[in-house]
């Protein structure tokens, strides 16, 4: 039997996923045809983003599963069409990115390096920055992602602190939890990265209280979602010197507007959403991996929990 | 019986390491007089850096070994009245500040960080970097600090090939040498990281020749030495756009000079000699420990072989 997997994506994603996802499903062993259009009756699997049309699900009474290439699949989970398993993306590839871009930026606030980058008056301050040991990160979320970067940044010799809202254990890197937990961890941490899903729960995460919590001159790096900070506490905390530096990657709005006071705040790094991408090759064979799973009766990898909304 | 050990360096190093030391050699077991002055023909142990007006090792009869503060010897290895076995200090600190800047540099260029620090256009270009493990880097020098690295390098998936003058094998780094192992490594690496001693064999390993090997772009870290790269060939190779940028922590002369080529060059980043830093804790402890041993009749560590010069 010949499966129909439907494409619900943009343009630019299936320009990137056609090839791939064909091959991937081949090597897979599976009989497919991967197409953008099709009768909704007869769809076996769909391949989704946000980005696409598609957002009415109902009509898909065949549908086994919906695969999201996302990792963050807020825009779809409260969809109440959506009665079919939705699985978020955990892709290798995005998984790396992510690990490179905080172990990355955490050094760069570790060693300084801003202010030789840019260095106009030629000082020469043979000063030595601490080691990595001597200097706490907290990682709020301590899902793929971030037990990744935490196991990356402990590697180094950082003293990782880890939370989630419930808890978890995660084997060399200590873990708190709950609301009381947030309070420790941030209490502690020289830098703070965010990298929860986005839930009404996370919202405004780093907020006027919790960022007040902070050692003074700590660093904030969000590569997660742009709503877990409160742009306007943030803004205050780096005026008042609370917070030392923010480098962010995601915001409320993207591209960041041009006149948002973060592209003028000296303490302030933009990256543009690059922190971490879904790979093509990867994600791909994750796809296809999922359908064989599906195909066969197997439990699909990376379901979405409804109730907890990642 | 009281051992003597002089303490040959400078006023700051004695600031910096009269209390961890005595300390140390306490923990170690030992009794002894830690002093900045003694009868030459009583001492036992020297603790030395080359900021010493110690030149003359003759009177020093009794000595057992030199103990350097600094893990680069040059400046002490080709010293005629040396005949006491000379240690260079191998200590866990500097290893770790070395593996923090070359990981945080590397990172930096392969991510493309200088762009988003300084972007005073506001310019929003969501195009992720490619993968470390795309991004072939190329490790000039397997001893201790590049074998370090290599593997922190390695541990993040960069693609890492080791090279030295004479063969190396070290698990799970691919390791080149000699003159044409050398060429091989260069014509490869995306970033190049020169972490060899200095000898008279690796002056100049970086040179008009070696340069014009390496793929158009590729980036050039130096924490090791300044010698180890012709600095009129490296601004050559710069301005023709074959390496990329270069960041340099280490300079023929230093502080380097406020009217060097490098402070003006906007693809050239000075930091000054901050890459590695022996920590007075832990080395306090490596030279007790060998002090130790020395007394035990066992072998010293981190012994410099003449002949090799480290």
């Amino acid at each position: 039997m010949t499966l129909t997997v439907l494409f619900a994506a943009s343009d630019a994603n299936w320009a990137e996923y056609a090839a791939p996802l064909r091959a991937a499903l081949d090597e897979a062993g599976l009989s497919a045809r991967l197409t953008r259009d099709a009768d909704p009756a007869e769809v076996d699997f769909i391949v989704y983003t946000p980005s696409s049309p598609a957002q009415d699900f109902a009509p898909f009474t065949r549908c086994k599963a919906v695969l999201s290439l996302w990792a963050g699949v807020e825009r779809i989970v409260g969809n109440p069409t959506l009665t079919q398993p939705l699985c978020r993306m955990v892709d290798p590839g995005l998984t790396e990115g992510m690990v490179e871009w905080v172990v990355g930026h955490a050094l760069r606030h570790h060693l300084g390096m801003d202010r030789h980058i840019v260095n106009p008056g030629r000082v020469w301050d043979p000063v030595c920055p601490p080691l990595a040991r001597e200097r706490p990160i907290a990682m709020l979320g301590m899902g793929e992602l971030g037990t990744a970067c935490a196991r990356a940044l402990s590697a180094l010799n950082f003293p990782v602190t880890g939370w989630s809202r419930s808890p978890k254990t995660v084997d060399g890197i200590p873990c708190l939890h709950g609301s009381a937990g947030l309070d420790q961890a941030l209490s502690q941490a020289q830098i703070v990265v965010t990298l929860l899903p986005k839930t009404p729960e996370t919202e405004n995460t780093l907020n006027v209280r919790t960022l007040a919590l902070l050692p003074d001159g700590a660093v904030i790096l969000n590569p997660g979602r742009g709503a877990l900070i409160d742009d306007e506490a943030l803004l205050a905390a780096l005026d008042a010197g609370k917070v030392g530096h923010a480098t962010l990657d995601v915001f409320r709005m993207e591209p960041l507007p041009q006149d948002h006071p973060f592209w003028a705040h000296p303490r302030v790094t933009v990256t543009p959403h690059i922190a971490a991408d879904t790979r093509a090759y990867s994600a791909s064979r994750v796809i296809a991996g999922n359908i064989r799973r599906a195909v066969a009766g197997e439990a699909l990898l990376h379901l979405v929990d409804r109730g907890r909304g990642y």
